[in-house]
């Protein structure tokens, strides 16, 4: 309609969103405007700040508004370990655990051949440099465990062990909490494989 | 993290869109920063443009940017119906249809006292103005079939028929295409008494 070219285009940048559809964008375009203009004006600001500030870690890839990031910088850390993650979602996972006190290097993605997405898009050149650097002893693959995670760690892992580097991977298993009769048959053979 | 805060603000932010919580807002930010920053700005400029430039038309209360929408300025519309519908998403399923040649009210809402949506926030009052402009003969209530949208069409069709207004529902019934074995029972029984 003519006289609502503002909504349309509204509706067509929410659609940009991951996951929205035409539906779920005109109900979010229409909770903006209707019960909260102050929460869209905000999420403007959002998005212009963070594109205009957030920028890639320049040792582990990961979001940051400074050169290096924080995780980088902090002398507590065990930089003998590097683990390999696929987003900062996956990082920030791995953090929550508290179970891990090395440092990180953070895929972006993973490979995806249809998608265009090889070992340049996910920084395989810049992780062969940092992995490299004489104090990393161990590489940590921690890529989801579905096709194209497992195909990206193996693609990294034959990468890392050509420079002798100690390559491992997160175990798989029956997750903790879990019942064995609801839990898949891959699960249960690769835990009976990896039992100790 | 400090050296996230841009980052961090822009999850709080796609947060206060409906039906998106911390992980969906999180993948959002990751895929516009990563992927699609282009997206984001054009996202940030289109709030912008329609939380400044969009308003309630006068007459009906849906969403344009002039005074009165291009809908109730139409010439060639049946004045003397009119439709009370919820939202503006349900005006527009309407008008897909083909099937109403008359004018709409946009309630942007519906009774809700639990939420503290009453009469006024619904516009009750300008209903009734709009209703009883001496040209509309008939108001057709297009509210949804659940408990609210029912207690709302019941609110609206006692204060419209105590203007001596003609009042109508959309009828209902099974829909097209269904199996009476799959459709609830409700429907059926309603299908049935309304049967023609």
């Amino acid at each position: 309609m003519s006289s609502n070219h503002s909504l349309d285009v509204l509706i067509q940048a929410l659609r940009r969103l991951p996951g929205v559809g035409v539906k779920s964008a005109s109900r979010m375009a229409f909770h903006l405007l209707q019960h909260d203009r102050e929460g869209a004006q905000v999420l403007a600001h959002a998005l212009q700040e963070a594109v205009g500030s957030v920028q890639h870690c320049t040792r582990c890839h990961t979001f940051t508004e400074a050169q290096v990031c924080h995780t980088c910088l902090d002398p507590e850390r065990d930089a003998s370990r590097l683990c390999v993650v696929e987003t900062p979602a996956d990082q920030s996972a791995l953090e929550r655990t508290g179970a891990f006190h090395g440092l990180y290097f953070v895929l972006m993605g993973r490979l995806s051949p249809l998608d265009g997405i090889g070992p340049k898009e996910i920084g395989l050149h810049k992780l062969m440099q940092r992995a490299t650097d004489g104090v990393v002893q161990e590489v940590i693959l921690a890529t989801n465990f579905n096709a194209e995670g497992e195909a990206t760690a193996h693609v990294l892992s034959e990468a890392l062990k050509s420079r002798g580097l100690h390559v491992t991977r997160l175990a798989r298993g029956v997750p903790v909490g879990s019942e064995l009769e609801y839990v898949d048959l891959g699960t249960i053979a690769h835990a009976l494989a990896d039992r100790r």
